[in-house]
């Protein structure tokens, strides 16, 4: 696994820019490339231009990244989604593999207003993986399990060859049931709703990045893993027609208001400044070039919240662990649907937009 | 790609055995071993012996490597299954990854009982596969559901570097609805059972086999790759108390009858003549020195039924495609609980174990 870094990641060095994945690579022709499975744009057009014209009358008419809700017999909806993960290093500051696996999906179902209920796993094991290390991943699923509330329920195993695999690969597909009369989707984003993220910005992203071979450059930020079921269960206890649910995980902050901006034909606005960046992601992000509003999350989300009931939703969150630091940062606008404009610190405005392909390859 | 038979598949010549991933390996020691994927006695001792104590209290009591079944509010009940399939080649002769991804899925809900809704598809692509071999496997997927009817509502892509993967990995996790009064599953299984078994075995495993490099042993057998819903919906409307059902996938009709003789507790009887298996695979696997009740199956299913009603179900599966060459071939037995038993040709008896690992790595 050390190879990794050497073929795939960024290096501190200056020298070694050769090493980096292309990160945006305006043309990516014929072939996957690294950016694909970034989470911004090109993953987008993969799955518009790929996926949705291939499965063809199979495919689901929502859009397939997110949790899907299907409709049972007797009025119930059921949450179902699904995510591999593939981070580098297997553990990293603050969680590894196994944790972020079970959090990653029991947000994605919460994001849907569900109640996670249970979780699949399905390992893709590289030939020589120590077992030692496979049973302390699958101890931190089940820990993670406990926390989140969910059961594992039913799982598999392959194995591939020495060289075909990274160590290991998970994916977990998580099943909840939507609460009556809950309706949480992008579509329902309204001009006038407020914006408010659950908290600090960037840590997951710098956490993993840090740990990446050539690129100790020292610094004790820790991954934001955490499961938000308990968080979106308080939001919706205080506000039950809450409009819209998004963590920030691959693309970051930015890519998940600008794709609810699409998804719901509306303006976002926020203030930059006040989009909570700690000190040392934003040093971290100053040496690597990059932009904090781009780097995952695994424990944050933003909610898009009737003003009315903005404050009081604000204030449940901050007494939960997981939005303690929560805070308002814009509002949903009618104007420049589409399009989610920053106010800049100096008074100015720019238009956001979703990195293109990856900024940090491996991330989740 | 092409590297994968030098590393890890037979080989038809005799002077390449090492070549062969160790079959067997009594003492895996303290790493991954190709046979802990291979469905047999070394995957059902990994989960035995360390993801379900690693998972603690959040595992589920059921076997995690089938279709688990939920109870959810209403008294509805949930059928819940994943699989990652890495078979190698991606296109072998009657399918490709794409539609064994849908089938296996779909059937693993359908041996539980349920009527398969709806499934998540979660790719690992590795950079550089060409987009056009991914959309071919993606349109394969989508006709594949259309015929099994369930669509494919949830995603993820990820991407890892070149080198790291293998083409492409999927995962497939699966829904469906168990109907009132349907009650299948290992536990059931009774002294006087009848067995039947669905049609011709080895196809799969064979077929798949074929392609791999160095071993073009000139066979036109195909894959049975096959959606079993229907056939288990027929077999279901004949005799609604059918006690099990079990796909004949990894480590195949062996294995099958071997973990359900375990599971309920009960041995089980069976006629090796009244296998069917084709000449072509016999003489395949003569040649490989292989065991066709070990070999792999992905449209074939075994069932375990109540004697009074084996003649009816028996017909009723044969009037199915999918079910055309149905045989009887055993009964379940109050005697030797836990021990499968074949009549040989001669009239002799021999006791039927699981493979220890891997016959045919990579065939799913």
């Amino acid at each position: 696994m050390s190879d990794t870094a050497e073929q795939g990641a960024p290096r501190a060095s200056a020298a070694d820019l050769e090493a980096w994945s292309c990160p945006a690579p305006l043309h990516p022709g014929e072939q996957v490339v690294m950016g694909h499975g970034g989470g911004g744009r090109l993953s987008a057009e993969l799955v518009e231009h790929l996926f949705l014209p291939a499965f063809g009358e199979a495919a689901s008419t929502a859009t397939p990244t997110d949790a899907s809700v299907l409709e049972l017999p007797g009025g119930l909806r059921l949450a179902f989604t699904t995510d591999t993960y593939v981070v580098q290093p297997l553990r990293f500051p603050g969680g590894d593999i196994g944790e972020l696996a079970v959090y990653g999906t029991v947000n994605d179902l919460a994001m849907s207003g569900a109640v996670p209920m249970a979780l699949s796993s399905a390992f893709v094991l590289e030939e020589g993986l120590e077992l030692d290390l496979l049973s302390q991943i699958a101890s931190s699923m089940g820990r993670a399990a406990g926390r989140a509330g969910v059961r594992l329920v039913t799982g598999d195993t392959k194995v591939v060859e020495r060289g075909h695999g990274d160590g290991l690969y998970v994916n977990t597909a998580g099943v909840g049931v939507v609460p009556a009369g809950v309706d949480v989707r992008p579509g329902r984003a309204r001009p006038g709703d407020v914006v408010i993220v659950s908290g600090a910005i960037g840590l997951h992203g710098v956490a993993v990045l840090s740990r990446r071979e050539g690129l100790e450059f020292g610094t004790d930020i820790r991954s934001d893993t955490a499961p938000l079921a308990d968080l979106v269960a308080t939001m919706l206890a205080t506000d039950l027609d809450l409009h819209v649910l998004r963590d920030l995980t691959r693309g970051g902050l930015a890519t998940s208001l600008c794709e609810l901006a699409l998804t719901a034909g509306v303006g976002i606005e926020f203030e930059e400044r006040h989009v909570p960046v700690p000190e040392a992601v934003r040093a971290a992000c100053g040496f690597l070039g990059l932009d904090p509003l781009h780097v995952a999350n695994e424990g944050k989300l933003v909610a898009l919240v009737r003003a009315e009931r903005a404050g009081e939703v604000l204030e449940a969150m901050r007494r939960c662990p997981e939005g303690r630091d929560s805070a308002v940062i814009g509002r949903v606008t009618g104007e420049h649907p589409g399009v989610v404009v920053a106010r800049t610190g100096l008074g100015g405005t720019r238009v956001v937009d979703r990195p293109m392909g990856e900024q940090l390859p491996r991330i989740c």
